[in-house]
């Protein structure tokens, strides 16, 4: 089992006592504090023949909540919050829940928006900042995106940023987003450091991928897979209603398949699901092309569901990374649509295929009421974890719990489906797909 | 902490080779099966200054999944399947999940679903079996409700059901209902045993109120969450359009106030949640009719959710227990609409009060899209639990995994909204209601 | 064939020309004015024989839609808003397009919103005028309900009303609401006139309920309908999944019975619907509860859908009128739940009857798509009638086109459902109930 | 004003008493038969100035609806029903309504589902019939597409089409389809009349489009445009979220921009709707790339919908007839695209441009309850019109009354915006975009 070090950097000298009235005793009707020595277990599975298990001190994780004892005097605070990347369901409701946090549990009325992601920082966009207040964010949880604008990129340009920050006087910066949005985070918390300033750094880690490591379920997600299994529908009613209909529908999941084997999962009308985690072949006898075939000789029809990453074998290698580093991908749909085509014309069995690209409608959309809520208690648990003067951590579920995770450790690895587990084989169950397609 | 023993009863000499093909090994891109000394450690909260736990081997929870030696010769299997009590949402889905499973993966094709819960067990009924097939499930999911039918009640017939099941020689029975269904089937299980007959009980834990021990979250309660969403945004629109609006809905929720909870959380609209868990008062200067006073003062609008539960020491007591057994209540949705009517007609203000009691609505939608996935994957687990010989015991999802919890532990003990600790600490955050309203 | 007078009272000297530049030709792909002589024929049934049918100058309907000479300034113009009554799926898309056309088709700049209906124009409740600009509007036809607030009556209040008008100096006046509030509005228009002031009122008919004459589907309509629609569904799926289980849903419609019947035609779930217009007995060979139990017998499970004011003359007559002056009905909802247990109890028959009131989930709900397509048209073409100095007018869709309806005919009588004719007879036909339940 | 004959082919000698039982009364609470002699006026526009208009007895559209004396013995009928052509929301409703109406209310009991379209009828492919009761067809109105199947083309094999109705016995064929399947069941029924045959052809016209004539609305036309608003609000987010941003919708619309016009209408978000009928330049001073530009610098986002058909002049002609014979379009989205992207690119500005083509999503969902109740209507007036021995006949709504269309007058042309009249001019008012774009 591999160690990780969970220790959250924080200013010390907690000594303002938090303007949240809590309790810190038991039955009392009323919500208690949490003490900043609550821990999680990281790694609760085991074997029937343990006896006990034993841990260091950087072992344990961190509980998030409010402290009774705070860094920073919130008639002084000035927060800033950024929202940086690709759009996803439940940016506006965690903005929301940082302002409503606080304005009305600690009382910090200065709160600025920093625009369209780290861009609204550099000097040469001028572009300015808006003004965060409860009139303004009060109904924005009903609309997707986010109304701060979001941009790509910019998480490299360090001592600008700082600069900007060091100049609007922040104390506490909020930072929602991906990977290149955290890592971005860390550096700034790292240049801040070494300045000598005692900013608190805390990010919401935002993959609609969900491919963040130590963070089990990202918000949104849900509300993606939703739209997702709205298009598998649409897929699977096309496929059944022609003769040997084919639909093809194509997820995001550039490294990792979680949307795709979440939504086949919800579907029940999926037949193969194909994601980067698990290789495929397309012909010879355990091939995708030939299950397919038998497939409609018995069924008549099929629903295909491929995460964008998948497959990229398959694919001539294509280059090029974004503006946010990531790799380009070559189009597996449309690779994979052409192939079929081909395939089956060359035999000359007649076929029907519909290839869907739901693409920006899945993630453009409003969080739904479960991720409204996770959305709700992540803002809520970043205001109480910055008031208290944690740094360089993010705020994330964990084995049932909201929990702090060290920005440095979320984002030195990427979270995948592990094939030989429990996810991926609840997965094969339920489409009936073949183990695994390669000869 | 209190101690609980998790040891699942099972039938001994798995001797039958999983028809179930899956794999033994990591790194083969195949899933592979749970062993059966796989375990979950269940309280996984701690302090910073622990250094080690220690268990005995009844401390751990054994988890799910598909085992690689099976009890039963699935050529042989015949399956039940019941579910009882009141309606809920993804009672279809589970019913799918587990005929798909049975059917395609461990190939059994003699499932009986029992008709109208416990009731179809019982002669003088005269209830017919139903035959379930793939074709038959299929698309049953998309509807609400239970192809099966329900029923409360008829438990306690313990002799009838048993002698039932003998004649119709069931080999396992997968019991998908509440409190009382379970309780039902521990009795059948024990029954069973002492008439040495190896018959598997398996359960479904099936509780719209999330009040189910050992089962963090129910299926369907996020569904329900949903529709509940629903009706308050109406009764916040109702509000805010009228001069002093005030909208009360009532939501499920006897002895725990989870839905109520949770749907504050997802709107971000109520003002005074009142759950079952925490004591309120009507009047005096910390009542909930002074608070909501004040609030029309300086909002002239208020939206208050209430569990059906909550207040009841405010009812004049009302007694008899329905069907199931539960306690009957006076109707705390009513009561506050006329206490809140009268309070405010002695002080001359004008208020517009609509009150919205979304009722079965919400009970009968169909699951979404998540609870469909854990609907799915609760079916599986029940059929792999079953082939494997386990007996008298639930299917559940605890700390982020699929486990098997004994019938008889789950049965001891409702869970609750704790006060003291986060869900409800975030819900007094988001809503801002008081703390307490008591004087 | 009873006659009307179409005439639409207007003040003349129409010698302005629109701003909003449109086509005087076919032909070149530009929309066209609309003239002012182009007319509806009103009636429309004929039968194969009639060889001709002819009009005096006041059968006619006078088409709505935005003419080439208007009589306001538009850079002069001031406008004010008012939206009376309940609340209905619309409101705040009217108030969108009223505002949008206004502002950037014809640039008139000052638009005022009066807060809670004719209440806001009385100087004793001190309300502030909504200044209303696209900003305030942009996003509010997401949202249910109105943002102006409304409430009931005050209609009656004409000369103060009047007094507010001219000092507010408003040169047109969209008065959004239903019979009461158009009753308003033309009591309104004719003090203006005694006063000699040339200010519009162009009303835009709002009723849930769908009774107002000469609008043959109002806005927000079907919307409310997609709402029943769900209930309906909640209690079909309660019905079947009890035995002998009866779900009673009881929808709007004190006078009409427009959203039983059509919710009926869209569920295809229900099997009796009960309307104000048809009546029908309880007791009897002929009369609903022995038909009930004759499918009850059949088969095991029945809906009913119940308008509110459906079987008056059953209630024991409740009397009183609320604030807008309509009548007080006894709850036929609850009558019929105790009816129908008392009879099956007396003949010891086991029934699971749920019953199901939405109430105001169902008028609080945002427009669906197509009635946000009506109400945008709605509130383009109010904006017209006004401009062109159209007044006491209605805007309608009538047999497919937008017209102008004199105010002083709308509310002169209701819109109800005839029984003898196609709609009512749909519902027989798809619901299979008795032709009539009459002794 | 065109004239049109809009005479219906009937099988003389209607000498059945109708098993419906309704009343030939008013006022007695019991729907009415329709006479045949009832008919509706098609043109309903005219002037201030007209005084009578005169008729032929062809001018005057036949009222649908059931009529007291039938032609067929509904002991005797054999009813076959086929659904053509591309997916429709709704077409499970309507096939539902027939065979409801069939059997419940006439007693029909024979009726045969023609499987994938024409294509069923021909011996070669081998398609068994499917049988069609009222469990068959109960709940397929939850779930989109067609239980029948579908497929284009093969209405030209009309000798075998009828060599396969007369082996069938069939007394009446209902054609659910567009153009294509209506030309095709206007040349079967020819057929079958040379053939002497007493075969009623009676068509419910489905066009996604709304392409077709004497089809005000046809049905699943809501149901899709409500799709196609859900596309284009995730257009509108992304755009409104980067900097610059442009959302890009492709929606149906080969020859008429009838989806495209009222999504626009009902999202409100659009600044550019683009449709077949009316032209447009990209380039020059009044081109839309300026325009876009001149909106940017203004507003820094904008959302353009584009119908599949619109713009092909601009198009490089692109050739061929697909397998229903319509004409092959270039893809008008990829197209703005490239030359969007293009044309920023080259002026040196950022733009985000997100391209969304929701395309089968938007005709495989379910009917809405709108939609349901359309269906259900045409279907049930399809029934009464073959049982009276109606034939060539389509089921419409016009001017607000179910009528009967002779097929061979529908066909005849196509139905398209005019660009002149007041759907466009309402969308050009709520979009505020450029009368014409053109130099």
């Amino acid at each position: 089992m591999q160690k990780f070090d969970f220790t959250i950097p924080a200013f010390e000298e907690r000594s303002v006592q938090s303007p949240v009235s809590l309790s810190e005793r038991n039955d009392d009707y009323i919500a208690n504090y949490v003490e900043d020595n609550e821990r999680i277990i990281y790694n609760i599975e085991t074997t029937r023949d343990e006896r006990s298990i034993s841990f260091t001190q950087t072992d344990l994780i961190e509980k998030a909540g409010p402290r009774e004892k705070i860094y920073f005097n919130p008639d002084l605070v000035h927060a800033g919050i950024v929202t940086c990347g690709g759009l996803c369901p439940g940016l506006n409701n965690v903005i929301r829940a940082i302002v409503m946090c606080l304005w009305y549990q600690y009382g910090v009325k200065r709160i600025s928006g920093i625009q369209y992601g780290y861009r609204g920082f550099l000097e040469k966009f001028s572009l300015p900042v808006m003004q965060l207040r409860p009139e303004k964010v009060r109904d924005i949880h009903t609309r997707g995106g986010t109304i701060l604008g979001s941009s790509r990129g910019y998480g490299d340009f360090v001592a600008e940023i700082v600069d900007s920050v060091e100049k609007m006087n922040l104390d506490m910066l909020f930072t929602i987003g991906g990977d290149g949005t955290q890592k971005g985070a860390l550096n700034i918390s790292r240049e801040l450091e070494k300045r000598n300033l005692k900013i608190a750094v805390v990010g919401v880690p935002k993959t609609i991928d969900n491919d963040l490591s130590f963070v089990q379920k990202s918000f949104g997600f849900e509300s993606a897979v939703s739209e997702a299994v709205k298009a598998v529908a649409g897929a699977h009613t096309e496929a059944e209603n022609a003769i040997n209909g084919i639909g093809i529908v194509k997820v995001m999941g550039r490294e990792s398949g979680f949307i795709a084997a979440h939504t086949a999962l919800a579907n029940n009308d999926v037949n193969y699901v194909l994601i980067p985690e698990v290789p495929f072949d397309l012909d010879g006898e355990n091939g995708l092309l030939r299950h397919l075939e038998k497939r409609l000789e018995r069924r008549h029809h099929a629903v295909i569901l491929v995460a964008e990453g998948a497959g990229q074998e398959l694919l001539a290698a294509s280059c090029g990374v974004d503006a946010s580093g990531n790799k380009k991908l070559g189009d597996i749909g449309i690779f994979l649509k052409d192939k079929i085509s081909e395939y089956f014309r060359k035999k000359q069995i007649e076929i029907n295929l519909k290839y869907i690209d739901p693409s920006y409608i899945i993630r453009s959309t409003p969080a739904n009421p479960n991720d409204s809520i996770y959305c709700a208690r992540l803002g809520t648990n970043a205001v109480h974890a910055a008031m208290a003067g944690k740094t360089e951590v993010l705020i994330s579920l964990f084995n049932n719990h909201f929990v702090h995770i060290p920005i440095s450790l979320a984002v030195s690895r990427k979270n995948r489906i592990d094939p030989d587990r429990e996810l991926w084989c609840d997965v094969v169950m339920v489409t009936g797909q073949p183990r695994l397609m390669k000869n």
